[in-house]
């Protein structure tokens, strides 16, 4: 950056990005432009905090996402953790090095699809560091959100009898990047819409956290425990399980399948299920509930224009994580995931 | 990280580090090993948030800091930003970022500078995030803090006939890394104790963020703007001066010059005062308040065992930033600061 200083770069990044009167009705006192943001908390909640990288080569190619979609999915990720909180995420930090050199342009885009993915969350981008690096692109978002307080929903709170229900279809990112990564086409050259595999590629670029979901399970007081899936459905699992001292079965039968993951995955020679139980990044949430209260959350989610599926039972028996096969064959599942190491 | 696997690899970092009684104490309802951390607010307290990123080469190298030190430091800096807004720091999230092969015996001495930074301004490390990177350790600490609601100390609020105050030595981090620079010693082969300048390479391994100090200003209403050292003199008094609409005079024999500052200054044939004026990192408080609150408020840090200096005032006249010299000349001060670009 030889031609933009700090101030600069963080003008040509934000301004005009949220009004004055956006941050205001959204409880900021003090946005971006001082030492630190001041914002207010709702009276009787508790703060809810966490943060997320990616990392260029590691999380995001030129040939895996467009600049847009890495500020997107920063931003979507970390507001999936507080999701999985039953939470609602308000406020957002962006700490943002990249190497110099790197087109203001870029940045730009980056920036823009960071925006849009706050927006669509009702998050307001408080504040943020921009450093240079000695080579790569990393992005850490770290999103602060509130929950009435002692309502958080942990995940080592499941108990016996509880069912293991999912927020939506598994697996389709991995797949979308094992789609992309096969392609192997430089984002600025891919087409506006894809012909083939749109959802999956969807899914990996541009996922959508379950914040709606997240706080309808949280306020119904039915949910047990709740994660949001990061690095696949059976590291979830065994996450909730091993937390929980519990033993969890999941039902083939009954995990969702996307239409496209089913089409690539046959195409690929690969297994639908091995991209759900060890793919990751679908930020979809995987939680428990008493199974009394099932039908009645998917009748709610149902009218909320959500989507729940009831794919697998808790027991007492601390056998970890279990799948039952549509044969009706019961086999353990490893505690592998997809972890970025 | 081929045999540590992520969840490994944090209880490395983290566990007992801080005890349970002591996260409870300090408002943590659910600290790390969820996907978010739960914390209280004080009623009638507003946020006060911010983040900082340190990236190896650019921020550090092995020349000029220890591993613990990186983590020291950049713990610091974050808490830096919370003082500089008269609020108190309470936890703190920790995005670490580090190639294939990095030794965990180095990322646990990071993690012990962080931890040691922490306990020492009593923030609580609430959650982070661990991820490869291409090239390089990256670091960004987000610091979430609070302050009595409307009580933020901004730096658009000084206005004429204000003083100019600072909290300590400027400078002396600037010094401390040209000498380092000019040693080019590997870090772990550094000494327990310098000989020569070991204030100065404190001043830029193991900075002190002033909380106190600004908890001070705060509380004693009688501050009206407020800053951290973190690019310089000239750049923060431009800054306030910018936000305010105000003009800013430093009065050259008011503003306090360190021994070891002094004495490496003439020994590199260097200025000082381009140290003091243009060196960053310091991670003081510069500040402005009423004249007649001054010497109270000197009076007040001094029974806490701090610092004071009236080093300048503050005019009508936007005519920017302008150093009144020894001699009596007033020259123009240059707005430019220690970038990391």
């Amino acid at each position: 950056m030889s031609t933009l200083d700090e101030f600069a770069l963080i003008r040509l990044l934000t301004e005009g990005k949220q009004s004055p009167a956006f941050e205001r009705t959204h409880g900021i006192s003090t946005g971006i432009g001082d030492d630190a943001a001041v914002a207010n908390v709702t009276a009787g909640y508790q703060l809810v905090m966490t943060c997320d990288t990616m990392a260029e080569t590691v999380h995001f190619k030129n040939i895996t996402m467009r600049s847009s979609d890495i500020g997107y999915k920063a931003m979507a990720a970390a507001v999936s953790d507080i999701a999985a909180m039953g939470a609602r995420p308000r406020y957002a930090l962006v700490a943002l090095s990249f190497p110099a050199g790197t087109p203001a342009e870029r940045l730009a885009q980056i920036y823009e699809g960071l925006y849009e993915c706050a927006h669509k969350y009702d998050v307001v981008v408080a504040g943020g560091d921009t450093t240079a690096s000695a080579s790569g692109i990393t992005i850490t978002v770290a999103v602060i959100g509130e929950v009435e307080a002692g309502k958080a929903l942990l995940r080592s709170t499941a108990g016996p009898g509880d069912v293991l229900v999912a927020t939506g279809w598994l697996g389709c990112s991995a797949a979308g990047l094992d789609y992309l990564l096969s392609r192997a086409e430089a984002a600025e050259s891919w087409p506006q819409q894809w012909h083939a595999y749109e959802s999956l590629v969807r899914a990996h670029c541009r996922p959508e956290p379950q914040v709606e979901a997240g706080l309808l399970l949280q306020q119904s007081g039915a949910c047990t425990a709740l994660n949001d899936v990061s690095d696949g459905l059976a590291s979830e699992a065994w996450e909730i399980a091993e937390a929980s001292g519990v033993g969890i079965d999941l039902i083939e039968e009954r995990i969702p399948v996307a239409h496209e993951l089913l089409t690539y995955a046959q195409k690929a020679d690969k297994s639908p299920l091995d991209y759900i139980l060890f793919g990751g990044e679908d930020y979809q949430l995987v939680g428990t509930m008493r199974a009394e209260h099932a039908i009645a959350m998917q009748m709610k989610f149902k009218e909320a224009g959500l989507r729940l599926y009831i794919i697998g039972y808790v027991h007492e028996q601390a056998q970890g994580v279990r799948l039952v096969q549509i044969d009706g064959n019961v086999v353990p599942i490893e505690k592998k995931g997809y972890h970025h190491f």
